[in-house]
């Protein structure tokens, strides 16, 4: 039998989670583990607050030495959220020689080679599978499971947010603005979304997916970031009848030696099984060399899932006597600036003879090839009407390069959505 | 650095794969995880038989001894199939205090007290994730990702074959002969299809799982168990006209301290993630009292994906000082004999005033509520038409002693498929 004793930085919704988790299921996991845990200290910013969870108010504190300096606690978990101050407890904590369990992509991703090294140079443990995805086991996937393969692509719904609101504009047709405004009012959306709709907080988490994925350091401001906030019912309506299904994912691929790493709105083909994953779920769909394509589906959030990830990681630390750190080589990665992919390119054009023509004579120039082509509805007042491309696999440079050259008084682009998972 | 010496049971298909991996992608997975392995021998029938990879003449024997009493072989990696030899062999050197890695899921389930006695007494390593549904890395899931949680539900598509027939069927309204005598031309199916289709695969598996998220030896006896021979175009149409998709699925439940283990036709919603999953992909949904629900998809055979699955569990094994057991601890597991669920009846119904009337009375009678009826067709040459119930969730007793009880001259069951995942 074992007791370790544990401290908490931070005791928001997902604190009073694992707390709550572990007293309440704490004596099953004694039974199946053979591992108990004791938590001696909790870092709140606000001793009186209400909590989701009754939590003894002896073991709450408001000085972080009382969780950092005990070296009766062996274990530290940080759920505060933010870079600072919670990257610089971890460091101390873990220079401490403090096994750190974390749930901080912003802190983890931003942070990496000062959170690492910390680790490394003080033989202490460092668990975040709680950073990417909640419940979903994927950093463990990646790390544990997938060991015997060279991973070629991941590609993931790593933001449940914008996944809900996709979802809803994709089954009701309705605008981004209005499904926002609802999500906000189901909590679902933070009053201010920048981080989730503009592809922030997946990138956090891409940046360290694809760190483990390819075995070197992607770092956060090197992943090409576009959001949802420019998406219309016409997009979403536009790829259905191509058979395609919108998506936020996060996208990285290693190809000849480079990798690319990209969040931005995405069409999957509707049978691909990206394609399904709706509401706030996420998932992550990892090709590797010998397993062939997975999917890791869940939930991807929330209290609780959080906590199972986080309750997870407290207990492989416990049985673990020599902690793993990240099997990531010092090789510097070279970031691809541009890729290959199908292009939807939906734009206004003038309805008049020549037109097309000079449309495709232009992808043409650029060795940009067109799989299909459709004119949608009626000319409008000013003589333009939709007109819809998918090329086949092509440079995005190339197809950027080829409708820039366009004469903007006889086209108007819409919209330029990259289609995976061909 | 360490170096590890390997001796393989096997080496048709999934032994060639994995010394393939081993060869070619060795390197790399040093670099990673800085750990080797060398390969020393290798138990065969045949020493002259022709293989899928070229394995170096001198590593082959066929004494078992040269594997089994060799005590430089640290880790004995079995891919021979079948209970016995296998299960003699894995006991053998456990009891010689050797890690044994095993994908034989019919040796595991079917001898699983006599294998992890041997481990635990001798302090040996036992690891199985490729016994369960290939690179798929749900044995790892549940025994190292969900340990905080108390796992409710496990539902799995757990055998590709049967799942080729059934989304063939789905696809192309085909008949169950049909598409078995192709998947037969295409390898997917053996020529004697039995275990697949009859469940006994998908039953060996199921116990596995089981018995890891339950924590409570799943005995594959105790499965209830019933193959895909009998299942129709007509019943896999009827089903997508109320919204549902026919899978052959693995079910585990825990209901009031019993235990539900069962192989089965099945039918799930359409929008249900084990719905979209097609061909010959495996996929085992989980829930988790904390985590909620998850699936985790992909290859659950074939070569390489299997042989990911072993390299991977031969890296974690060379990774781990204290081999952890199974969970299970010795409470006899008791076994559901009924359970309740949504029922979909189809029927032959003689075409005349009050029998519908007798089969809405006999259902009410045994507490069975309908949720849905319909009529489907004309009548026949002999005065019948078909019939379609749904049911709501009832108890399969119920539900089987209503129909019983129907006179043969007025209503003839065609077929009773379950309901999961509402």
């Amino acid at each position: 039998m074992e007791r370790i004793t544990v401290g908490f930085l931070g005791c928001g919704n997902i604190g009073c989670g694992v707390y709550k988790l572990l007293e309440t299921y704490g004596e099953e996991i004694f039974r199946n583990e053979g591992v108990a845990f004791d938590v001696k200290k909790i870092l709140v910013r606000s001793l009186g607050k209400k909590r989701s969870w009754n939590i003894p108010a002896h073991l709450l504190t408001d000085h972080p030495d009382e969780v950092l300096d005990d070296p009766e606690i062996a274990v530290v978990m940080e759920f505060m959220g933010g870079e600072e101050p919670a990257s610089s407890y971890m460091i101390r904590a873990l220079e401490g020689g403090k096994t750190v369990v974390t749930a901080n992509k912003m802190a983890l991703a931003s942070n990496w080679n000062a959170i690492v090294s910390a680790a490394r140079e003080h033989g202490a443990g460092l668990y975040y599978e709680a950073s990417v995805c909640g419940a979903i086991p994927v950093i463990r996937a990646i790390n544990d499971s997938l060991q015997a393969n060279r991973i070629t692509s991941v590609m993931g719904i790593i933001n449940g947010t914008t996944n809900y609101i996709l979802s809803r504009m994709s089954q009701e047709g309705a605008a981004y603005e209005d499904v926002l405004a609802d999500a906000q009012k189901l909590g679902l959306a933070e009053p201010d979304p920048t981080a989730d709709v503009e592809g922030y907080d997946a990138a956090y988490k891409l940046s360290i997916l694809s760190t483990l994925a390819f075995h070197r350091h992607v770092p956060v401001e090197c992943i090409y970031r576009e959001g949802i906030t420019g998406i219309t019912p016409l997009d979403v309506q536009c790829g259905k009848e191509f058979g395609l299904t919108l998506k936020l994912l996060g996208v990285a691929k290693e190809e000849d030696g480079k990798i690319q790493a990209r969040v931005h709105p995405t069409f999957v083909r509707s049978s691909h099984p990206l394609a399904g994953v709706s509401d706030a779920f996420n998932a992550v769909y990892v090709n590797g060399h010998a397993c062939g394509e997975m999917m890791f589906y869940g939930r991807g959030a929330g209290d609780m899932p959080t906590a199972s990830a986080l309750v997870s990681d407290l207990i492989k630390a416990a049985h673990t006597k020599r902690h793993p750190l990240p099997a990531v080589n010092d090789v510097p990665c070279e970031i691809a600036e541009d890729w290959s992919c199908v292009h939807f390119v939906r734009m206004k054009a003038k309805d008049e003879p020549g037109v097309l023509a000079l449309v495709s004579g232009q992808f043409a120039q650029y060795g940009v090839s067109i799989s299909s082509m459709v004119q949608k509805g009626d000319r409008d007042a000013d003589g333009y009407v939709q007109v819809i491309f998918l090329t086949h696999e092509a440079s995005e440079r190339a197809v950027r390069s080829a409708l820039a050259a366009l004469p903007a008084e006889k086209v108007c682009i819409g919209s330029i959505i990259r289609v995976e998972g061909e």
